[in-house]
């Protein structure tokens, strides 16, 4: 028996909406395959906890987080209740940071089932690799002076055993996909980090003869994403290039809602953590209209990290058959609810 | 008789191409006005420029540029003869810098004539206010350690001073238009520059309150604009959060060569400068496709600038009217030539 334990947290918003279906179809999964065994932990932490107990987690928090194989989380915050700043650098941020999960791999594909706003609607298949634990977003930096003369000044720091890393990871991934790499640079206009960026991909590129490689300003990047997605493959990517592309990526999905990520730690010390790109979107909290999609393929990441490839196959197809067949909640054209979504994809899941 | 000295610098690659045409078009809109003329200077300034004198520009370049009124710009860059770094820096960055163009004032709107790559195919209409002269790109970090342990510091570095100047842009740009400003931030993950941008954008904003106010994060808006672009009007952007937005808004527009830009000086002591947002593709160079419709567009804005609204309307209306009836360059879909679509522009603005 494989056991696998699992740190639920739902969180804010919708992540409360979409957290418990997506925990039923991952145990769905490991009925169906019989050797396989999730033990779930929940945990309350979120603004709701803030407000109770002053922080985003308990005092021991990440030690109790850091005694399971993973953790599965809806989203972060809720402005209304807390500021950003203090829920997500209390919860997400600092999760991601702990437990070193240097990297953030985030899948953009059209999906059989639903219309891409793209107007071409080509099929586009590719993976932004993100480093996701430094770079542009630091605590590094203050400010000088007041009133006319005040000064804000922002540090970005890469280090070069993060960043080459996400180069390798990039680079492997890579060779069991379509075998090439995209680097996302801006060297032009920022000339500290981005040239050294540049360099460690073309220092680890070097490594990687069989696979092609590339660089493009962010800018022009971010521009292809809506003209040519479809001939891009693996992306790499700083923190806030990475974030700002699978926003993008998500949008030309579809939506928000069905983005799905991992931050994987890659030196084998501490738990990864599966978080969907969608935030909490408190505002459509408990409208049973939040997209569980983005939740559950993120589900599919955590099959894939812990090698279950072939249930991971067969719960991606089970939710493009889903959607095709027009179970689809209203941010992508359907006017199915969260639950109803959910429970079909579970009901396929059980008789497939 | 309004006599505007310009100088004129096509720079490389397809600013070449494109700018004699433009040229003839604010000399054929002169002649309408009867009053109104140009005085062009050409200067060669370039990476072929660099090639014979070891510097992008004349030594007393921007004492020369200095004593135009404006400056129209093609592109500058051409990596495989000059690293970007030296050719950006060395002309581009540095017009922009020492001519205080603080402000990049960069429309984005669905023209008549060209299909939209996005499905919804609706109308939008937004103009991107991008400080112009720090934020992210800035000369200043470095590195430490070598080998495993080497570190890549870059600062972003935001004045206030600067800051309220594109706030205070933004906000009146929005007076005059649907009066509404969203603010690009991302104040959850970088937590000194774009708290203190915030602030300011809040500051400011209290001085209007006619004016819808709302920021969203980077990555959000991004997405907004493939989701939602209608909804926009103005949006006030960092230097580097401004070059991203305007690349995706001339995606969303069609094609990266139809979207024009003005650098402002707003203090009034020196030049603006008018260049497209496309740069200088020398790879399509000489085949007669580059799009010409970004560096015309451009020229309409510096008609807004020196107060020749009545024809920077007719010449954008002849634009999309020639663009309607098919006179298009292979990137937006036509099968016409640079001088074709010129031609035809000049033979319309000459008999409407
Ligand atoms: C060429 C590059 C430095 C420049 C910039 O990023 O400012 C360009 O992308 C632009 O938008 O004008
Ligand atoms: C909430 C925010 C700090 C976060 C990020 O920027 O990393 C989010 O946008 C994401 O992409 O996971």
């Amino acid at each position: 028996m494989k056991n696998v334990s699992l740190a639920i947290i739902p969180g804010d918003g919708v992540g409360r909406e979409v957290m418990p279906g997506a925990v039923d179809v991952l145990d769905t999964i490991a009925d169906i395959h019989g050797g396989l065994s999730f033990q779930n932990t929940w945990y309350p932490y979120s603004c709701d906890y803030y407000l109770k107990h002053g922080r985003m987690m308990a005092e021991d928090g990440l030690d109790q987080l850091g005694q399971h194989d993973h953790i599965f989380l809806g989203a972060v915050g809720n402005p209304k209740l807390v500021p950003d700043h203090t829920s997500l650098w209390g919860l997400l941020i600092a999760i991601r940071r702990e437990f070193q999960q240097v990297i953030n791999v985030r899948p953009a594909k059209k999906l059989s089932g639903i219309d891409s706003p793209l107007r071409q609607n080509e099929d586009f298949d590719f993976v932004v690799v993100r480093e996701n634990s430094e770079g542009e977003y630091s605590e590094v930096g203050g400010r000088i002076h007041q009133g006319d003369d005040e000064v804000a000044i922002q540090n970005a720091i890469f280090t070069r055993k993060t960043t080459e890393r996400v180069m390798k990871y990039a680079f492997s991934l890579a060779e069991n996909r379509r075998k090439y790499v995209m680097s996302a640079t801006k060297s032009n206009g920022i000339v500290h980090s981005m040239p050294f960026w540049d360099e460690v991909f073309n220092d680890v590129g070097d490594g990687y003869p069989s696979i092609d490689q590339a660089s493009s300003h962010i800018d022009a990047l971010a521009a292809s994403l809506v003209s040519k997605p479809h001939e891009l493959d693996v992306v790499v990517a700083s923190n806030l290039f990475g974030d700002i592309l699978t926003d993008i990526g998500a949008a030309i999905m579809g939506s928000i809602g069905v983005a799905p990520a991992a931050n994987l730690n890659v030196n084998g010390k501490y738990p990864s953590m599966f978080e969907p790109v969608h935030g909490s979107a408190p505002d459509i909290e408990g409208k049973g209209i939040a997209n569980p999609i983005g939740q559950i393929w993120t589900g599919k990441m955590l099959l894939d990290h812990i090698g279950e490839h072939e249930l991971s196959t067969f719960l991606l197809s089970t939710i493009e058959e889903v959607l095709a067949d027009g179970f689809k909640t209203q941010d992508i054209g359907g006017n199915s609810s969260t639950g109803e979504v959910i429970s079909e994809i579970v009901r396929r899941l059980k008789i497939n």
